[in-house]
């Protein structure tokens, strides 16, 4: 876990006060989210905080500790109006599935539900992308910017085995490395080996690779 | 502030570790608030915790300095499955007006909606309330225990001049005394002048006196 | 980790808001904290919070996946004047060893330092026993109960080989599982085979077996 | 309180993300703290915080009903190593006293002491200029100064009537308003009247005014 969010010189806890590519915001403070999956549990675990990342002593010291084959991070840096809770970072989830979101949008363009993690914006994007369907995601957030044409829409999502992005108003990059794959909303390092996609693009890594398409 | 929070013998505090009369749950150590009318505004303001009240060194130091004319406090036991966040601890507020509820109700019989302050039962509840019109909650409350015959609905609503409580499942008391009234979910203290509400029943404050009517 | 703090009836969780056994303090609110030791690192690491463990939606996700050979883990009921932070819960931690308290004991009897990780009395404690030398505790504790003969100083020590306990005010009992020794504050089950250990004494659990001894 | 803290363009809540003229870190995160004077009682009052204050809903809320004839407020950027607890967010008190540290100092130059709020730098440095007397706290970081000439050591400090200010590594400013002074560590508007202290110097502010000496 570490070796992902802590230790790249660009990696996340900088991200939280020092970001790269951030288009809104000048850190992201108000949070932050791990999942992972345990080689047992099809469902994945969450360590999730209202605080800023860098300030976590639990996360720095239990973090080396903990392994996965996939793992999905993210900083929070929360849209004015949106609840400072723990329960409005992200990576939300569904069974298998963990979703984070970066962006904005507005909440009055999707189905009002019962069943959101928070009321915050992401969480309620998470929930309409879950219940149409993971697999649809790319119509989904079609669908969602269209109603919202001023939505920064860019979401991960992962399964464990698979990962699937798109690329919708804030950047997204993915690395291939030797020992698996990274898709980011910013390189954690100037490895030249990092690709950025296209902004309203689909990204889906899978044990066959990576395929990026156009969402055009 | 604190002499109706925090000094009582079995005051707010102490309910927040060792209520008297509590249905459920034995404590009530998953956050607090407090809402308050200033002189010259009419939206309450407001302070609220995810964090025991007992422990709030803050909170402690500068109630004494709080004045006001009307106060709404509630400690929250959070129901199973609920997040711990700070803006699912009541009051919730819309306006003029501050909520609390003790009970819990299942937010299927609620319309979703997209602003309330959080995905608990409560906060569902409050903007329920709200939309529907403070002045109307006796029937509300019906309509909902209607739909879910297992719900405890004990809500609590003032603007600032009057208090509109509903005893629905969870205890309500009230002291009528020389400065003013307290309505509470148990008296705070061992004055025999404390009134306890009839179940299903309504409770209106207002400058002319306490008004208690069946909801049978 | 869960299969020792989570799971067991009246294990940690339980003993956050109804321990049976507990001398002082209804609860154990103020905060929790454990310390493990991976496969391939002497030091331990920790996960403290100042929050109550009940309600820790992150640590009751993760716990499951994390594996140790030895875990010190600790609720805590602060006591009266005592910061509410998390750098005050237990283990306190000194190279490879972690180090909980039960009990209070005046500061003013021991020597003033600028190493403790925190101003409460268990911190002060802490990092007095490991100056003087873990080996040594049981001298230790004699002589900081001859200074204050009104404190509680049950102590429990590991460097994830051995433990040692000290009883002294506040109870501690162990059980000799197949899989390994547990020593407790309190028996997490009803299991018969949990023994308390008496009043002032030593326990010291190596590879060897248990042994205890009278500090009397 | 809100015209000090929270509306200013350069205010506290801003420099909480963006100050202007800070010599270290990025920003002053890692928690917050006011303390003010109720006009009955000698003692001040404090609300402190481990958060960011921009995310603080609570304190935004009541920050407008809180008035007083003086206010001592500060954010913290914690020095390496240091907790991230309430206790070791400024301000520190003592009696009728407030202080605030912007520097860092080794603790190993003060004097071991078992009072100090935290054990973070500038709480034991403020029980040592609280111990020497405020009436020689130039006198006091002089020495402290000496001892650790690495150490930045300005500090504000008020018991509600005067303010005392030192100006030593960290800057410090002034304002004369019409309805009072203000002692900053940087300017909170643009104000022309905002005089900047020159460094080694010590301001007092009495009703008599103000007055600048140096230290050198």
């Amino acid at each position: 876990m570490s070796s992902l969010v802590l230790d790249p010189p660009f990696g996340l806890e900088r991200q939280s006060y020092a970001p790269r590519r951030q288009l809104r915001g000048l850190m992201n403070a108000d949070g932050w989210g791990v999942g992972l999956y345990a080689e047992d549990q099809a469902a994945p675990v969450r360590w999730r905080s209202a605080k800023p990342l860098w300030g976590d002593a639990s996360f720095a010291s239990v973090a080396p500790v903990l392994r996965s084959r996939a793992v999905l991070a993210a900083v929070r840096s929360a849209s004015a109006g949106m609840p400072m809770d723990e329960s409005a970072a992200a990576p939300f989830t569904d069974g298998r599935w963990l979703l984070s979101h970066n962006g904005r949008v507005s909440t009055s363009v999707l189905p009002a539900r019962h069943d959101a993690e928070s009321v915050c914006d992401s969480a309620q994007l998470a929930v309409h992308v879950f219940s149409e369907g993971p697999e649809r995601v790319a119509d989904t957030i079609r669908e969602v910017a269209a109603a919202d044409p001023e939505a920064y829409l860019s979401v991960l999502l992962t399964d464990g085995s698979r990962v699937t992005a798109v690329a919708w108003g804030d950047p997204v990059s993915y690395l291939v490395a030797q020992d698996g794959v990274v898709v980011a909303s910013e390189p954690y390092d100037d490895d030249p080996r990092w690709i950025d996609v296209p902004d309203r693009h689909l990204v889906e890594v899978t044990s066959a690779g990576v395929g990026v398409t156009s969402l055009g």
